[in-house]
């Protein structure tokens, strides 16, 4: 298969070369494999252009990161999880900024503390209710000994941080529990990411339309790959009031909203104001396969906040549990923040987290779809969306639904307990 | 004199009295003074138009806030102070987010501390050299016996955040000192507040233009105050890529930006990254006469930093100390984050805090001036600026320049050390 040639107006040069596998097209770019910094172990690395999404312009891109998301959106229930799974472990931080966070497994990021990486992150749905959800995750990583060791067993790492969603599909006792988690872990793979209403996601609302799921990523100067998922559920609303256009179109790389369109000023009247206090959360994991000490991962968080409020405004209210987690699958010796030697590639880290969370939240809103009074930008917005060019099948991804057959497929794997002694 | 009545498109009423007394507007504007939450003792009630700008479009616009300014712009100085002084004290809290921070008296602003309030906050030039200047501030306090009472004595807080701008003026070891803290202090007063180049921002940059001071105000629907004063310093650009105009342009409010448009095309080359690590750091103050207690501080402080992130790209980097204080000069029962009750008022507050910030820093880049070798906004794109109408003589503020004679006129304030026994 011939490379075809793709000029952009930023002038860089694209090969694209349909259908190459991962090994093919290092070869044809002509990256240099051991450019990249980082490269997770056992990971191929993945070799794209550097300025552009990755392949799948997901956070998968990023070599060792996988993401599996279940959910159900049939009444009562509009919930899933979505789970970002690290098979080699990764050092993680987080930044915690919103007023009403729902949490599992976070004071352990603390670069004071000693936790030395996690397996996985969940970013789920269904409140502190469905922080449950991660104990399935937690289950199936034991089964698979995967886990911090400690004596005959593993204690696997699992932060969480779930998204307000609950009654929204008319059961306020409609919500995740292990199952969900179990089998969320279960569907993680490589490859293109499901966005819009999907797993944790499912239940999301934004700013008064129907929030979700969405990802991005982007190819830094040396071939390290930065990426990005967000559940933007916000109190705050990711349009602007100016002219009804997303924030996030302003960041758009490569014509990866693929038509969007600012909208007739007709269609932009006066969106209804999040008035009355609503809870809601966004939460999001940024990674990179670039190797970051703790704290380099704390403040890579940290600096993904700046990529939220450029999305959303307002952003981080009292009403929202806004957490994102910042997780490195690189190996070797790590990026420090206070070795100067670090400085420069580290901020070109930090922003590109910030910048790809900012067009993450511009895919969840525009692959989001109405379901029920809460409208999609695109049904709320058609003027801008008229031109939208669909996602090509094979960059679609896949997310299952929970059913009564799949829950009671796992339903056996959490009651293994010993019995009591008598 | 007859009000005269303007009509804005946003359909508000606006009843502007040229030259008017704030009690006189108070009076024809038909708000009623006990509207407003949380006036601050002492202060008359500003009654403006809830969505507008306070009358001087500045920090002093909440009443119990008065800001002095002292600079010198002349070779080998480029350096100077600002310090925001609420006389009847305030409470405060800060939010520290740049990674490089020069800071003084931060810690004793944290919730769990038992600081009840600060007598004034300095913002200034010199990093961590120029924290002396805040000692000048502290001795014109005691002077005038503020501070918060201990035995015999006061003891003044002063809580303070200095830009890097070390040597811009030609002399890395022309830097502020105690004197031009007590001269700032001394300079301190309501109304108007000088832009630009002035104050903390004398030696100011951001992301390759020249940076400085800016604020700006606006007005709630219950009458209640917010308002920012910022010294933009930043590593990273105010300026969007795409089209060369100011981020914060598009918060611009009822049309404070005087004229100011996108500029022509070919003016907007690529702008220079700031490609190589650079020392920075945009500091800032958001106030309102609301009463916060000391965590709504905090929390309105770090709200705030959304403003920055609005405003400039990228933010918060290795390079910048970025620091806000937010300060409440409110009486009364204050507004509390963990009380249900207070959340609508408290997300309005931190909101307004934000995008009150977002539009500070555009009009620090409007009214910064070229020096030397750090180009204005305006100069490097005049197409721009070129319909840009000056701010009327009344309200460009005053903000005196530090000379041998101010500087010898306070000297033996700092030698009153009593003798040491022999």
């Amino acid at each position: 298969m011939k490379p075809r040639l793709v000029a952009l107006l930023a002038g860089a040069l694209v090969l694209t070369v349909p259908g190459a596998t991962a090994h093919a097209t290092a070869q044809t770019t002509g990256q240099a494999a051991g450019q990249a910094t980082g490269q997770a172990a056992g990971q191929a690395t993945v070799a794209d252009t550097p300025g552009l999404p990755g392949r799948n312009n997901a956070i998968t891109d990023v070599p060792g990161v996988k993401v599996g998301q279940v959910q159900s959106a049939k009444a009562p229930y509009l919930t899933g999880t979505t789970v970002i799974y690290t098979p080699q472990m990764s050092v993680t931080g987080v930044d915690q900024r919103g007023g009403a966070p729902a949490t599992k497994e976070t004071d352990l990021l603390d670069p004071l503390n000693s936790n030395p990486g996690v397996n996985a992150v969940m970013l789920g749905g269904s409140s502190m209710y469905g922080l449950a959800a991660g104990d399935g995750i937690i289950r199936w990583l034991e089964e698979r000994g995967e886990g911090v060791r400690v004596g005959a067993g593993v204690a696997p790492i699992v932060p969480a941080a779930d998204i307000f969603d609950l009654g929204r599909g008319g059961d306020f006792k409609a919500r995740t529990t292990p199952e969900w988690g179990y089998l969320a872990a279960q569907a993680a793979k490589e490859g293109p990411v499901r966005q819009g209403v999907v797993g944790g996601g499912t239940g999301a609302r934004a700013g008064g339309l129907k929030g979700g799921v969405g990802t991005a990523s982007v190819i830094l100067s040396d071939g390290t790959v930065v990426g990005a998922i967000v559940v933007v559920n916000s109190v705050g609303s990711p349009v602007d009031p100016r002219d009804c256009s997303l924030f996030a179109a302003r960041y758009e790389l490569a014509g990866e909203f693929r038509g969007l369109q600012t909208p007739k000023a007709k269609e932009c009247q006066k969106a209804a104001a999040a008035d009355a206090p609503s809870m809601n959360t966004t939460i999001a994991v940024v990674a990179t396969n670039a190797p970051l000490e703790k704290a380099a991962a704390a403040r890579m968080a940290g600096n993904a906040q700046d990529g939220l409020s450029r999305a959303i405004n307002p952003m981080h209210t009292l009403g929202d549990g806004d957490t994102i987690f910042a997780t490195s699958t690189g190996t070797g010796t790590p990026l420090r923040v206070n070795n100067p030697a670090d400085t420069r590639k580290l901020n070109e880290i930090f922003n590109a987290g910030a910048d790809t969370l900012t067009r993450a939240v511009g895919h969840a809103m525009l692959t989001a779809t109405t379901v029920g009074t809460a409208t999609s930008y695109c049904d709320r917005y058609p003027s801008a969306c008229k031109k939208l060019s669909p996602l090509p099948a094979d960059k679609q991804g896949e997310a299952p639904d929970v059913t009564r057959a799949s829950l009671a497929a796992v339903a056996d794997k959490f009651r293994d307990a010993p019995a009591l002694a008598e």
